[in-house]
């Protein structure tokens, strides 16, 4: 999406490769969104650390980068030999998988684009076809947030408020989003419309990258604390919310995303509110048959307990983002601890509807059109 | 309640007066929980300064600190003059009602005291009266928090975990608290409970004060984000919520509370969760007739932007509170904005029961029990 950087409005992807380089190319998301910066890796390696350092987050935006990854990989091979390579690409594969061991996107990227090589009989070839397919994984992760945007974007009418929670955007993915898609795609046809970016504690990615998203593209928006959804949805100043997903359950329609989204479901349901979650259909899991069975990884306390941010003298000073000096304050009691539970599971009767590239769909429709959404 | 200084425990009240010197001593609640310091006011114009920057806060608190102040203004008159003194004791009055003057505890305190001096014939009667009704005032608001405590304890049975928000604890009042009162009370029958402490953005009272209360006194506890709680109650990990009130409707069981107060409230409702409001006596407003007449203050977005807290250098290092220096750092995008409402309404249909120092009610028994409830 579009980033202005000293007056330039320039299209930007959250990952690129650079072929004369061999290099990926990363936004530093952790620099968001007091400064914008991109960086290029010198290898694979680097790719891995920037996976794990998380340089680049969000489930499209690392599986394209470690299909990128595996590509640049294959690229810096020197030599014919077809073993050799192959037994030095499978270092490349494990190096990659391993940045992020519980993250799904990485691993199914990186087989596709395996799979691809395996048509090429030379080495050559196989690193032709690398690049080719990850490309296209990139390509297709993007094209399918703009589906997604095209099937959302008539749910928001002129005048709405529309509530998001965490980000689900285009930092998530390789371009546009998946909660964000419809907004997008809304803005590009003329509507007018508000949204509320949750802060989304204890990481604050509302406050942080939708709202740096947001501005960016012009989007009228404000943050609120988590805790003020509720009120504004009881004072009819919310008209529609729009989340993401980390997992989407084919066969229960659960949805299971950042922590806090569950209540949102259940405050939009007591008020009649609509809401949706936005998905590629690689979200999708067709195994599980409960949310129940979701692991929901407990994160370090530290997150809770304080805060990341730039710091100012005062309350009402921003800090420009030259002089921007990230610091962590402890806010919490010294002597307390915390819970600090990542994700929740929001059950199927409290979601309107599920918006993929091909539809939108009820969550228990998943199940009976699964061959429809990609079943394997 | 109890505070370890150095090694020594202690019992402190958050208001007390020294007559000796004519001072009001408070704790300085902006310090905490990183340094625990008490300051004595010399004049009525630094008690009013003392509410109006909050060094201390919450309803009883400041009730008690302005009839205190009200007191210490009396008794600093040189002269017998009835008519000069009672001047005098006008501008004490106005001075300490404006320091905040949306606040109606400090006016309803210095009214008690102001009515206990009017049968004082002479200025040193007047004097010793306004002092007796001052020290009578913060006596009767500990003695309503301790049964309020005797009423709530019966709910905290052993093994349970129990959820607050925001603080409503001895911060808040002279001693013990209200939503903390029944916790302090289940301690002391020697039970084992478990405290979750939503954090409470944006001012994160539940992560500072809340937590730092339980901490002082030896309760098990947990703070969590607000996002948490929907998590950790669908999950079977919450028996019981309590939360207070700055505001509660006599004729509709309405309760105004700290903004997310509402949000737990319908969350504690779909998963069959006792949700108690715990209130002196004080907070019932026997006028309004619909919640929505409650005006809710907006404040500062800046709240909602950043955070307060103390500077470490990494996620693990808890800096000490001797070198403890508070800061504020700006989380948020520096192009966006926030909406901060600070209350929200919970609706009587949420509420299981409303502790208060002469039983349990109904929220909807408010109005036919309004006359041993104190209607006026």
């Amino acid at each position: 999406m579009n980033v202005t950087v000293r007056g330039q409005t320039r299209h930007y992807r959250t990952v690129t490769f650079d072929v004369a380089k061999n290099s990926v190319r990363l936004i530093e998301q952790r620099l968001l969104p007091h400064e914008f910066k991109i960086i290029g890796t010198r290898d694979f390696r680097e790719t891995a650390l920037a996976i794990k350092d998380m340089i680049v987050r969000g489930a499209g935006a690392i599986g394209a980068t470690a299909a990128y990854g595996l590509a640049q990989g294959a690229l810096a091979f020197r030599g014919r030999d077809l073993a050799k390579f192959s037994k030095h690409v499978e270092t490349v594969y494990q190096t990659l998988a391993h940045a992020r061991p519980t993250a799904v996107d990485p691993v199914n990227a990186m087989n596709d684009v395996r799979a691809a090589m395996r048509s090429g009989e030379t080495v050559e070839e196989q690193k032709a076809l690398a690049l080719a397919a990850a490309e296209e994984f990139a390509n297709d992760d993007a094209r399918h947030c703009r589906e997604i945007g095209e099937h959302g974007a008539q749910l928001i009418r002129n005048g709405m408020k529309v509530l998001t929670h965490c980000n689900a955007g285009w930092l998530a993915f390789v371009d546009v989003g998946s909660a964000t898609a419809p907004m997008y795609a809304a803005q590009e046809r003329g509507k007018k419309f508000h949204v509320f970016c949750d802060e989304t504690r204890p990481r604050s990615q509302g406050a942080t990258l939708t709202a740096w998203e947001l501005a960016q593209q012009g989007i009228s928006h404000s943050i609120i604390a988590d805790n003020a959804a509720g009120h504004l949805m009881q004072r009819g100043e919310i008209d529609l919310v729009i989340v993401g997903s980390d997992r989407t359950l084919g066969r229960t329609g659960e949805v299971a995303n950042k922590i806090g989204t569950y209540t949102k479901a259940v405050l939009a349901k007591r008020h009649g509110i609509p809401f949706y979650v936005a998905i590629p259909l690689s979200t999708i899991d067709w195994n599980l048959k409960s949310g129940f069975d979701i692991p929901i990884e407990e994160r370090h306390e530290s997150e809770v307990l304080g805060a990341w941010g730039v710091v100012g003298n005062s309350k009402s000073q921003i800090p420009s983002s030259k002089s921007a000096k990230r610091a962590y304050v402890r806010v919490a009691n010294p002597t307390s601890g915390a819970r600090n539970p990542g994700f929740d599971v929001t059950p199927a009767e409290l979601i309107t509807g599920i918006i993929t590239p091909i539809g939108i769909f009820k969550p228990r429709e998943l199940w009976p059109k699964r061959k429809q959404l990609g079943w394997k």
